[in-house]
């Protein structure tokens, strides 16, 4: 139900999917039903099924009525079919907040880990990095730091099948006594953990430079990185727009043919291509998608969580983090 | 003498400027002297001087012994021109934290501001932001965050003219509860301080839409911004580059007059782009120019020192701040 749209989006994504996966549409069954007559697929397609839930989390809803009330919200009841194993996986494109709450009512963390966080991988120069916290945690320990150490290590091992994933700690220069003071002592447990390859500090122009496979900060600093990298590639695509704007006219239709591949370069820049946060460190896999994402990007959130189900996120956490 | 080329760059550099300032090279005398017979300048060109300084700081260089010794560092001797009254700023290619560190030892910090900060106007979409601090100061109060916007709004009204120059603080949300809660204190004195425009919370992905002039942040999360930003920069110009290189050859051929726009779009989002820093707080206009910059950026570092002096920065900071 959740995101801008809400089933009109999600719907299609999932009657897409589901060529890849058994998927449960929970929410409102009518207006579920409405959008899979209109795509014309038949509501009794033999890999889709409809779960009913008579309610629906709001963005702005209190955080505090959200988790004690509201007990037939399509959310909390998706999140309950990973908790009871009728379900491996939950995607939705609902509130994060909402949703990070409720994960971590119902499905709880892996032992041992406080907290989960919310971690993306992004498009490098030589392939996807994955950075985390983006905004789970504003505040972390360098024990939890540690812990999404970790966390990242075991999702780039399920998803992208790395074996020695290199993992780095966001910082403001390379040399190590730069940055604040709780950093060096992160980098302490870092460098002595023998299950981590941990390759020292990363700057911001590094990230995307294939400097490190997991960058490690905490919410507050991960989520203001990845805003204002969104907001440069923003830029960047005004830019390009003005540039091909300015063109004169026999140009413009010179370029007519390239122009597909100009516009495929902007999707790379929108904020849009980044869709797809997963919530690593619950016990169960939950996978966030952009509120506006259309149904291509839905279906990329859902791709997103069959990777992690079948890469064993969960199980490598268990492993990372024993009692 | 500083910055990865040296009186190649920056003699050129000044000789360019000299038409709108009487310029002061601080340096070695041989050396400066060289490269204005090269460039065919008169060593006697009549806005042109020449101070000779027998050391040089270099990056690397520990910072304790830079500020007891190298008593002869150009980087000292053109600090010593603006605390004497002899030149109205310092541009400097050379180490940030030299340079920082220098500059409030020589010329110290105006009253009642704890540290001075390093600010630079990126450009958005309708046209130029100021952000900082963007690295001088690794944690910061509410109170000194209070004092950077004074800054901000200092430096905005003295280069651009800006009359009321909107000031936000960078946080990740725009609600009053999202983020730290040094960022609540903060927007507390902010909203109360009746000679600011305060305008609230500003993300990452808002900094280059116009919704504020003067963004505000601790010197941490403001360098990871910015190098973040940068990175991101760095990446649309891969795509762009890879975009063109894959063109066919009639449609390259079909392009080749359009070029040289494609090119300065590279330039535009390169971080060569945010070429001069202004260290904002001190008795006297600094600017940083990056290492790297050629001719034309530390021309640009000069014309914004130039710009910093006529807008009268330091004047404007005495009356921000009084006693």
């Amino acid at each position: 139900m959740g995101g801008d749209a809400g089933p009109p989006v999600t719907v299609p994504a999932a009657l897409r999917m589901s060529a890849h996966a058994d998927i449960v549409l929970v929410g409102a069954e009518d207006r579920i039903v409405a959008v899979l007559e209109q795509s014309g697929a038949a509501p009794d397609a033999p890999r889709l099924s409809i779960l009913h839930a008579s309610e629906q989390i709001h963005t702005g809803d209190p955080l505090a009525q959200t988790l004690r009330h509201k007990r037939d919200a399509s959310m909390r009841r998706a999140l309950a079919l990973v908790a009871d194993g009728s379900a491996d996986a939950v995607v939705s494109g609902g509130d994060t907040g909402a949703l990070m709450a409720l994960s971590r009512q119902i499905l709880r963390c892996v032992q041992r880990i406080d907290r989960p966080a919310i971690c993306k991988a992004l498009q490098g120069v030589a392939g996807p990095f994955w950075m985390l916290d983006l905004g789970a945690n504003v505040d972390c320990s360098p024990s939890q730091l540690q812990q999404f150490a970790h966390m990242g290590d075991a999702l780039a091992r399920a998803v992208a099948g790395l074996q020695a994933p290199r993992v780095a700690l966001l910082n403001i220069g390379t040399e190590a006594a730069k940055g604040p003071r709780r950093l060096h002592e992160a980098a302490r447990l870092l460098d002595a953990d023998d299950r981590l390859r941990y390759v020292g500090y990363v700057e911001g122009h590094g990230l995307f430079r294939d400097q490190a496979d997991v960058v490690v900060t905490d919410g507050f600093t991960g989520n203001v990185a990845l805003k204002s990298m969104e907001g440069a590639a923003w830029m960047a695509g005004q830019l390009v727009r003005r540039w091909f704007d300015a063109l004169g006219l026999a140009e413009r239709e010179a370029l007519a043919p390239a122009r597909g591949q100009l516009e495929s370069l902007r999707r790379e820049l929108d904020p849009q291509g980044y869709n797809g946060a997963s919530f690593v460190g619950l016990a169960g896999v939950v996978v966030k998608s952009h509120g506006g994402a259309d149904t291509a990007g839905f279906a990329s959130a859902i791709d997103l969580a069959i990777r992690e189900v079948r890469g064993d996120l969960c199980g490598l956490l268990v492993r990372h983090f024993p009692a």
